[in-house]
């Protein structure tokens, strides 16, 4: 196989990407500058060199030369270790961080259980949540399960939670889950029963 | 003008519909049978002899033969006085029934308001709410105003609190908006910041 | 049924349209000054009163109280007599005059004959077509097959084809399609092989 | 910048990527075991070493190790001499080999000239064009224009016709464009007049 197939069969597993999409991806580097490929090489190459996973919220971030492994977030000193997010991807991670609505810390969990999974723990940090959620059970006041709003988002929820139990028995810690209602743009007349019944539950008082 | 060109140009003004469905729509009727066109323009010719317009809460819904003047909802002593829901649309109201979350009773204001609309008032039943609202005061316990969560639907939902806030300042009538967070099928990267502060603010504990 | 749904349901099957739409023009309808759908009403009453079949291409088209019942292509004593354009759809026959690249007169069948139809004869004007080529025999010097290029439009011109063969054996009379290849804006890294062998081999001297 | 910025920003001058998927592809990468990356970069950085321009057609293929440095397309002698189709780029030419509709030779000009363009001679191979045509004149018969059925690809078309000009003045050699019509899935009531025109222009017997 020749560098064009084998460079497009590599590209059409990219996510999102088709093999036609991989081709024209293949063309656009032969047309680039030989330096631009040389350097696009190597950022991919030294890609996991210079990226490394936090050792206590599990998140990818550039290493640095510093003394301390953790990430930025997690050595933040203003945000608070009370409140622990879980969520499933860097990328939900960033999001939440781009909306500056949460100040505590995070946990990734590298994944989702897809429903009827026989291997659970396979997809997901379980061993890693287990002891991070064991250590930090004295300074912690509310776990927050931030999960996409759809079934296997449900079932990874569901899933954690039951990781989650006979840890934080008899302790005074809550496990709370994202809110539901209308999202931003929903129109009432094509919302469906699940969402309106959220959003009548938790509809709020505007007094104030 | 001819007949197709008429009847085209109708339909171009149905919502939704450009010229060249409407033209489709044109043919369509010519070739249903006879019958069909007779039964058809018979129906439209009738509709708003056999649908009536609540004089409670100003849905519409069709006539009957019996004494009172008002719709099912509103007679139904089994759907409580103390709840009333403020809707934009009939088609608002319809999606609340089908999601058999709400038991009290509505108001349909007949449109929303437009942002930078010089006269609010014309284009939402204003009067007709402030006499309801006025009239129900002593049974009301809380309003709940059900809009889009778009620009329209909430510059709507301000106008109308304007109006209701003379009438039930000095009594313990709550005032509520539907709750904000995560709909159905809300996947946390493609979130905008607003909807994830809102499923953050509105988040639940999932212990009990 | 009240006459919300019955109305709901007739405007559901028309062409395109959904049961929510067709609620939605039900609303639309509703909220109309009565004059409207007195009017609107009365335009459908009347639609085949006042729109005819010509009798000559099949087209609908608008009565007029002179003394001849022809359409007004037919009466064009400017377009010639010996071109024959069988077309599937009133549609189609309007695309074409829109652009103004055609003079001869038309036919329209009245519909396509589905892949598998038992019955080809009752979906369009078999036996009309049949006379009126046979008739028109002497004058004719070209029928053109004008149908969509996809499986339904290719079945509906084999058939047709079968139906004019033995009329105009021994005639030279030539039976023609549309011309193959690169519709506006097609893009040869999106064409299929079909169309692009089609451009290739109907390719043109751009020399003169 | 960090090691995920810069890669995103790489992947999203990748043709019809955005910034979002661009970070998915850099997150992609991140998950994948290390040999994964490694391959995945030396296939990159070798790309251009093992790929290269054919100097006769100037599209892109694998180097072989043999003595010919033309692509199997140009040393295939059961290709014609005669006919030269010109494309803009080597995804047109692979669309075409697929239809297996064409058994000449190629010439990949590499790019398309955008209209208003103030340098066309930049983003197209002219010169080479030029001295191909001009040294392979004896043997040609045929030059066909194949380019997208756009504004740009006829502007691209109409200045290569243009270069081509006093080059072949005074041979036989003819210059065609692909031809125009319907292509697949083309209905007639879609159609803009221009395609319906063509068409109706190079409508073909069906007679034979």
């Amino acid at each position: 196989m020749d560098a064009i197939r084998e460079l497009t069969e590599r590209f059409s597993q990219f996510p999102g990407i088709g093999p036609r999409q991989a081709k024209r991806f293949v063309y656009y580097l032969l047309t680039r500058p030989n330096g631009y490929l040389k350097e696009f090489s190597a950022l991919v190459n030294e890609l996991k060199g210079s990226i490394t996973v936090c050792p206590s919220c599990f998140r990818f971030f550039p290493k640095r030369h510093e003394n301390s492994s953790l990430c930025d977030i997690c050595l933040d000193t203003h945000r608070s270790h009370e409140e622990l997010m879980i969520v499933c991807k860097d990328v939900d991670l960033e999001s939440i961080e781009k909306s500056h609505s949460f100040n505590g810390k995070y946990f990734v969990l590298g994944g989702t259980v897809p429903i009827l999974d026989k291997e659970p723990n396979r997809k997901i940090r379980a061993s890693e949540l287990i002891k991070t959620i064991t250590e930090r059970k004295p300074e912690l006041k509310e776990i927050i399960l931030a999960v996409n709003f759809n079934p296997e988002g449900e079932h990874t929820s569901d899933y954690v939670s039951s990781l989650l139990k006979p840890i934080i028995a008899n302790t005074p810690i809550i496990v709370s889950t994202l809110g539901r209602g209308l999202s931003t743009g929903t129109e009432l007349e094509y919302s469906d029963s699940e969402t309106l019944k959220n959003a009548l539950e938790h509809r709020q008082s505007s007094n104030s």
